[in-house]
């Protein structure tokens, strides 16, 4: 059972793990049915792969058609999928299939607008670790859906040395030996810093990349300016779409 | 295992399952911490149940102290939770546990703001079954925090008869009968309907509880003089801050 | 995984979970094969659902045709079910099938017993949790299968306030005021109760339902009497087929 | 986590798997508190594993003190049981640590009715895989609390050659052949026959165990003479009680 | 979830439960293929089973077709399965099903290796507990597969008196008593022993099997001339192929 | 419960599920007991972690001194690990806590050697995911025990384009391409090539890492030569300590 259908069946679980008795009271005898999910507001779709568990794991015998597909820009009144079988097992499905299409469409749909003000430059919109428990791999897949990139899944699959991390290992370059000598040769290391000075530092302890974290749009400017180039180059906190329509036409990003 | 502590455990497992290799390079040998956790805006507090059980998961030797209870508002700055133990526990815990408290807190916050609009009224704000998968409970726990009051958890702990039950039931009367035929005489029966006619039927039928959906003040307004009194009455979608305020000032509740 | 597939899965991994050695040593070889499952004694059928799932989870490609449904009575000899498929399969759900059948159908064809000397009656026969563990949601759809109906499920699904709640509360107008600042108003609130003045109490506070526990014949009727329809009554306690078939005789119930 | 944990664990989550709206209602702060398990009638005590590790998993920091140890015959009223605690731990553990000990404590009172009739006899009173689904390990213990042995515990420690296996194989001898071969030789093998001729065909065969399935005491007389001490004997069906007590006065056992 | 179930979850968690990077990026849309697994070098076929089920955990649909069956010998060069499906999920099962096919005939070759020196004389291979974590029903049967037999699959399905036991229970005989009194009819008694007095005091107590540990070739010998068919005999420890050889060589088996 | 922890109750349910019937017989009563494991040969410790949970999770209570650190060299007849406890639970424990020391010592050991014969050469011993299923993470902690380091974990911690990926994409370039287009900028782009060519055309299209596969060592030679450091280079196939050495010998490394 991977992570998705672990969540699957945990929602399903705390939502009809003892029956629905409403329906089951009123549908005594087996019985066909259909159902379609319309879109009640313009978006971008996410969640349709979770959906799609979620209805095949209630019964296997119900039949989906989707409509659009994962990603795809749809419009209020769009019929996304129809799905078709067991009267009762559509309606055990129905609520937590549209919690998952709600809520990572809801995701993709804000991404989108981000990716959106910043087409054309040569930034990417990247993802974070504060995602909701559970969630985390439907939410970076919903972050993909609208056209944003994801940075590392878990604590596992990427190297960030952050604040604690240096304090304990005395300096950056001092955190940048150990994480060397331990790593895999296919990871790069990223730093996150938040003065100048520590620019510096990581560069000299030869980071791939550098995480500017809560700096003003000026400090951040002269930081992109020192590094020129010599590691990638990541802004963290304070972004809102408002700051960043702002950051583009002042020529800063 | 209880719900909250599979979903805890399915949260560490996508953040953690394999590892920090950032911390354990650097941690090569135990080592004793601690940590504080700090408010960064006004807030409802929740979710602290689910952080305790987070950092007391990964290690049972953590201390936590927390100086705000569940439902406290606290302000920006104010110091919420202490905790102290080995480093690697505490690195592994801390986002895990964050992101239960910035999304149960957020929750409980909005609540708030909805609870303090309807002070002095005799109307509850109550919730729905549109949570996030997999953290319902923690989500009405949050509710509750705020504020607020719980509709049914789940299908199988309360009766809500919708449109798809009547169509299928024949009509309101038949729907509750065979309810009433299967339901434990612990429970009362609600009907969402959406028209003046159906408030008659469902009265004839004898439900405990209206649901009037997606009505209009003025409908809505109809329809409560009508039941006058002889069922509870819900009132559902298309509820926003904006919209309850100039409900009030019209004297609509 | 729902709660009826958690049972029988742990019930199939105590009887099978490290293979079936007798069966799989004259079964070298795949073999298809075919058995019927016919009633010892007249009884009310119950537990095919979970029969069928067995024999389902062990080897989906096995086929089942049940001949009489859930609820139905049946005599000493009836074919109940035929089933066909992998004979290894079939020999490895057989026994686990049977003693789902052999418990259910025993609980329903009880109740049955007990609902059919109440006919005529206004009174309904009820079941508790005094269930067997990890049974309770098959052994509730038996006592359904038999006739009778369903108490609460859990003590997530139904309000009870007991003497200890009581007690602890200080009185019982203190336990109700403090469940309904916090229940769901979907639900009826229930005491039980053992004394004259705890009925008094109890109607005063407005509760929905009254549990006489423990009480004789006699004081039910007196309090049953003082009720008079204010409350709904429960009597729990030394009820037994005889003293069941005594108290009609005498118009006590 | 072991099968008991597991059993315990899915009896918790049907009870209190989304928590206890009465008490938690009633108990808003946590409270200290104790109770008792009293004896209602005389019995042998069984389950007291079960019910220590229900209360132990809900919280471990209650504490219990058994008055009596698993086997014991205790009287109506006897004390069996002291816990202390958080009050809500208590509440939440209670009915599903009764469930056990009154289930499991009625098959050790059952099991010692048998064995005491059979006592001063060179006869073993064993049990069977008829158990309740996911309890055969708890109820085997009971078993043996009640002073009864116990037959395999399931399909892979115990080697049972029934008549579907006779069936499949060809014959009684081609069966053993077939296990033999397979077998582990720390096994003995046991063989299921209703009739003369099977006794000598399994004593040829080289048996270690016979079981005489569902035969008459006069025919299992004449069976046991056959035998005549070649292999163990079984006797499986019909066994009540009232049969057994005639069987040895008339000095058939 | 049968125990094969269990460790191929794991072992499919472990290797692709965030997804599969690279193939998830080059296979944007789904696409059908194909492969074969081939052997690279001479072996006994075993781990066919958990193959099996491994692609069709990732993929009910993808279709296979083995070309050998368990235990057969096959050549390098020699196609062994054929598999079909969508490209992703083949990807994704791989090599996990790699992993399960190398390590269990790997097993499975060299059980065969002692096997074949074995032939003809009337001793018979058997394995042990000293498995891999997790592997053990897969592991016996890949000693199966390359001829050998099966000693216990756990602590729960023969009984073995060790060294720790005769202590604890102060003499052999103490020991197999204590078993006895307890133990299921169906199971023999097997004492690990390693002196002579051993011997007597094992044969004295009753027991079916004596398992002589870690004694030289000669004591062995001396062991099997005074058991002398009263106890079947196991030889445990130092047993290598070469040692093997050397012994029937002389005689010694 | 994480990885390790998975594992290890999957291998304490296979050894102990149902119990130990042998230890259970004879340890009626609770009794305290220690233990010693002793190296029976030189090697280099690994699997601490692993068999100091084993002991725990099977009883908390079991205290345990380890005289040696993961990665020590140890020798034969050196006390590595004493324990002390309840006997039954040390009897448990015991085979479960070995098969981890053993099997994860003889990688770390193996290991050892290869990385001995490395020492003072600009190469680094690195495993692949060709692990024992579930054993993954066990495994590569085997192998930084042993000095060796880890590739990547699993399909989502790395890149590695292959041959299949190369076909499905239809070249290396546009493989990287898709790769780059959706994968996280922290990872590197590893290739798997195995002629001249190929090694030309992944370093045109810009990756970071190049697996040289199944290569001869003159042929390896050219290759590393034609890179020139703009990639790293793996070599994979056919390592033996043997050709390990010659090689060194012969200047090839």
């Amino acid at each position: 059972m991977d992570m998705i259908e672990q969540i699957i069946t945990l929602a399903l679980s705390e939502d009809s793990g003892l029956g629905d008795i409403t329906s089951e009271s009123i549908l005594e005898h087996p019985r066909q049915g259909s159902g379609v999910i319309v879109a009640k507001q313009d978006c971008i779709l996410a969640g349709t792969d979770a959906a799609r568990r979620t209805f095949q794991m209630v019964d296997p015998d119900v039949t989906l058609r989707f409509l659009f597909q994962e990603g795809d820009a749809v419009s209020k009144g769009d019929e996304l999928l129809r799905v078709e079988g067991d009267l009762l097992s559509l309606l055990k499905s129905e609520r937590v299939a549209l919690n998952f299409l709600q809520r990572l469409s809801g995701i993709a749909t804000l991404t989108h607008q981000y990716v959106a003000v910043l087409k054309g430059h040569s930034v990417k919109l990247i993802d974070t670790r504060k995602t909701t428990p559970g969630l985390r791999l439907l939410e970076k897949q919903a972050v993909r859906a609208g056209g944003g990139f994801n940075h590392r899944f878990s604590l596992y699959d990427g190297i960030l040395i952050k604040d604690n991390h240096i304090a304990v290992a005395g300096s950056i370059l001092a955190a940048v030996q150990a994480v060397k000598n331990r790593m895999s040769h296919l990871m790069k290391i990223e730093v996150e810093i938040s003065t100048m000075d520590q620019v510096d530092e990581a560069l000299a302890a030869g980071v791939d990349v550098i995480m500017l974290d809560n700096m003003s749009i000026q400090e951040m400017a002269a930081a992109v300016k020192r590094i020129c180039g010599r590691a990638l180059v990541e802004a963290s906190g304070n972004v809102s779409l408002t700051q960043l329509r702002t950051s583009l036409k002042q020529g800063w990003i």
